[in-house]
């Protein structure tokens, strides 16, 4: 890809996220997370790639504005637009598209060529190990989301089973499991590298928040005539 | 302290804090905490603490609205005028109102009484280890700011001398800070257990997030003509 390109589209993908200025920051490691796994690959069409990297979130104020869109398709349809208009060939531009059309997870719609495989992982890679645990609570903080929930009976709930939202919850249902099928051999690799720092860090912070609950609450009651 | 005064100051507390559930949270954690310390200290006025504690955040709501008041001040107030209002006596509403006024790190206001010193123990602890961090993270998200800043050369910044808000700036600024200087043993042992956990979480989090960037930029390079 030539410089000229990759600040054409740059440009476009700060001005579709210039409300976010820290997703823009996903953006830019989702692109290097690329280009490790990448270099493992063989064929990898790069100019498809780094387009896909790019502009994969493009379509997440649409969905911010109205949660029944999906980014991924309304983002697909954006990058698809703004290639064409800008002269880029109509299979390229359809290419990019698909790749971002698949990036998000859905059981019906999975990528299918390799540099869309490449960006499915690259992309799940920011939910994994720490980085993954504090993306997702700065996200409960936007969205004032608890850490947790507590039982009726004053217990801090694991987040196993949970049914209201809080990081817990996210923790049990999603972060905790996203470890395999990965369609990479490096993003598996880069991912179970993360993961036990994902796991400590819940640990520590179940342990920590759970134990003045169990202990606190029994202490109070002595001091309550 | 009586059921019926407790059940009492609670349902303040929550009137107070409605609009924000998961900092109610934080409240309980505080009382569980305090207790915890004061198991380990003598002749602790139990009425006192266990008021102080639920009622030092009351001030909150004001704050957030008006960021040149401070919630320690406010809070003390709104804690002397409730009681006074309930029938408490004044000597008794004076000495929860001086708990609550020095709970905040104030170099200029230091907290006197042992119950004073066991608010302001039980409420730095919950800014340390994992809880201090998760907490960060959620505030960071809910008040728009990033995890990091990247140099103008492109390298993700530690934290260390950064002016520019971020939760790695909070993390050098802050939460690595404080594990010394507390009143209480207890609450020190508590701050020390905890400490590795907060150190391997920031240490994995900036080994993630740093080397995709110095590594994908390189890569870039390579990609670009």
């Amino acid at each position: 890809m030539n410089r000229e390109t990759y600040e054409l589209m740059e440009k476009y993908m700060r001005s579709c996220m210039e409300d976010s200025a820290h997703d823009q920051e996903h953006i830019y490691r989702v692109l290097y997370n690329a280009l490790d796994i990448a270099k493992t690959e063989e064929n990898v069409n790069y100019d498809i790639l780094i387009a896909a990297c790019l502009l994969h979130d493009i379509g997440r104020k649409e969905q911010f504005e109205n949660p029944a869109l999906c980014h991924a398709k309304v983002g697909s349809d954006k990058a698809y637009c703004f290639l064409t208009e800008h002269g880029f060939a109509s299979d390229y531009a359809e290419r990019v598209r698909q790749c971002i059309r698949t990036h998000r997870y859905r059981r019906d719609m999975q990528p299918q060529s390799l540099e869309a495989r490449i960006l499915f992982d690259a992309d799940k890679l920011d939910v994994a190990g720490a980085i993954g645990m504090a993306r997702t609570l700065i996200y409960k903080g936007a969205v004032s989301e608890p850490l947790y929930s507590v039982s009726s009976g004053g217990e801090v709930l694991t987040g196993e089973n949970d049914t209201a939202p809080s990081f817990f919850q996210e923790y049990k249902y999603k972060l905790e499991k996203l470890y395999s099928h990965f369609y990479t051999g490096r993003a598996e690799e880069i991912a179970k590298d993360r993961q036990q720092s994902a796991i400590d860090f819940y640990n520590a912070l179940y342990h920590e928040v759970s134990t003045p609950y169990q202990n606190g609450r029994k202490e109070l009651e002595k001091r309550l005539k």
